[in-house]
């Protein structure tokens, strides 16, 4: 009843809310300042109480935004444009990761392989040792990257986004528009978090 | 240094815990309700106050247990063990999924082949049209699944323990052993319910 009072009426003083339900300030005390406290109401001095316009899961969602990549990224496994889609595949099986970013000198990202992209040409007849991994990449600039200092939230919705189990985490080069690859964040990243914060081991 | 008090003396009544802070129950009253309604202390009528040992990180990780495999799961897309692995390829490809689960008559589960397990095989110099799936999928009983009335956290936290991408959701028969796949949780499954927490959506 207080949150409906504030929703329609706000800003209005803990003494007229008080007044509209019959009640004395005094009694409405700890109601007000729980939801003060849990943030579904917002309390600024001498104007009175109004409607944060916040949800239950709104707030939720704001302990998900202080989850940084740069704290929960792992470490990329990467391969060259001119590593053998057959050389690729045994990295991906001995890192036991389901992309691999490719790079050129420097850590600079190229273009990313995943175990799809891998499984499609290997379908094909050819000779998985004569074909170098740039032909059946996909390649800069078309390629989705998270950075260190965004949320994992912007991470998990760009690998839901654009339907890919993996995100080369870059950094830009000052000298240039070039980006090296620092990290990885993936599916399975998202979901040992998911499992963390659900078991209250993080947050 | 309610908490602390609590923590350390409790079971407590209101009364108690202000003649510690030498101050007035009513001026104790906000304090306390808040802390009980948020889950950090249990109170018992004529027992007093007591500690639920429970921290920020729990009471969220309580939000989680109740999101249900039954109220996330997808479609599952399947095979049998007589197709080539070829064509499990070519389905997964058309179903977009990671992993394919094996079945026989009524939908009852014999394996589970994912695409690991397809691109390991596709490295050999057989021919992938002449490879049936139960040769190369893992077979029951070694196959991890989850019920309807799981929690997604559980299934999440068999996903990572397990290390594998995406489970069945099965449903026990009464006539037999037999379990009968009714649907699929996957790490995509979790990353999306992860964004749509955190954008307030869900929960």
């Amino acid at each position: 009843m207080i949150l409906r009072i504030v929703k329609d009426e706000g800003p209005i003083t803990g003494e007229q809310i008080a007044e509209r339900l019959s009640l004395t300030r005094a009694t409405l005390r700890p109601d007000l300042a729980i939801l003060t406290m849990s943030g579904y109401l917002d309390a600024r001095p001498r104007v009175g109480y109004f409607y944060s316009g916040k949800t239950g899961s709104q707030l939720l969602g704001e302990h998900f935004r202080k989850l940084m990549v740069r704290d929960y990224k792992s470490v990329p496994a990467v391969c060259q444009e001119e590593t053998s889609v057959y050389d690729a595949i045994c990295t991906m099986f001995l890192e036991d990761v389901g992309t691999l970013f490719v790079v050129k000198e420097g850590g600079i990202l190229t273009g990313v392989i995943s175990r799809k992209d891998l499984l499609k040409s290997s379908m094909g007849s050819q000779d998985l040792q004569n074909i170098p991994v740039g032909v059946v990449m996909s390649r800069m600039p078309n390629i989705v990257s998270c950075h260190l200092d965004e949320s994992l939230l912007d991470a998990a919705a760009k690998l839901i986004r654009n339907q890919v189990d993996s995100l080369p985490v870059v950094k830009e080069r000052e000298e240039s528009d070039h980006f090296e690859v620092v990290g990885r964040i993936s599916k399975t990243t998202i979901t040992r978090v998911f499992v963390e914060m659900g078991l209250g081991k993080s947050v």
